[in-house]
């Protein structure tokens, strides 16, 4: 019997464990992606720019297809810069699916230009880099329902 | 100068396996994605649907918000079998960024029904499950330049 509590015991501790490591690493994505988008409405991408990994793909409703590469995505902010002042933004429902190496965050997001309200479905894909650092390696934002 | 050389030979054969593991893998997840696309285009959701992870979540241009789980996703994609017959696709540059046990998928894709061509960005995120299979936990839809 003691055997038996003792299992239990280690089995609720292990899960207790892997819960709070679960919540412990969708707070930090999630923390690094508000950050991002905190800059990113003060017009400025640099924010997701140091964010994103090298190898990035990256999708939006205004690309004609996927841009690949760091590279392509700071020439493709590059016209951006300063353009959004002070708009405001409202994150609903992020949720965070992990393995050890890789997360995946999405989101539902309201983004306010003035009287404008845009509505976006959004993914972001997560790497966990050889330094320790959490990188991009796939963003995808859409518009909900366009058309 | 020979330990030189050997763990140059060491260094290249590791990559060599990488590099087929990558490859092999890549090839992996587009053929998974490839066989529920081809089951999409005869109006058949199963491929997708088997596809999926219970915690599966879901973006498309015509979702008000994101779906969470297998089973809203089976409710949403009912009323949409056998509406599709015989229609055809092209998919463009796909591409997987992996971890171990993570993998994603992006590509671009053309969709025809009789002279009507849907162009698409597509994220799809694998998982490796326990048992050894490639499950979806996150599928994003969305129109290019919908606006």
């Amino acid at each position: 019997m003691k055997k038996a509590v003792l299992i239990i015991l280690v089995l609720m501790a292990k899960t207790t464990f892997s819960q709070k490591a679960d919540a412990d690493l969708s707070a930090t994505i999630i923390a690094l992606e508000k950050a991002a988008l905190d800059k990113w409405n003060q017009g400025d991408p640099s924010g997701y720019l140091d964010l994103s990994a090298d190898d990035v793909t990256y999708f939006d409703p205004l690309t004609e297809h996927r841009l690949d590469g760091l590279e392509a995505l700071k020439k493709y902010y590059e016209p951006i810069k300063g353009k959004l002042v002070d708009s405001k933004y409202q994150m609903f429902h992020p949720k965070v699916i992990a393995t050890t190496n890789m997360a995946v965050l999405t989101f539902n997001l309201n983004s306010y230009e003035g009287d404008k309200v845009y509505k976006w479905n959004c993914t972001e894909v997560y790497r966990l880099e050889p330094n320790g650092q959490w990188k991009i390696v796939q963003t995808h934002w859409s518009f909900i329902k366009p058309l």
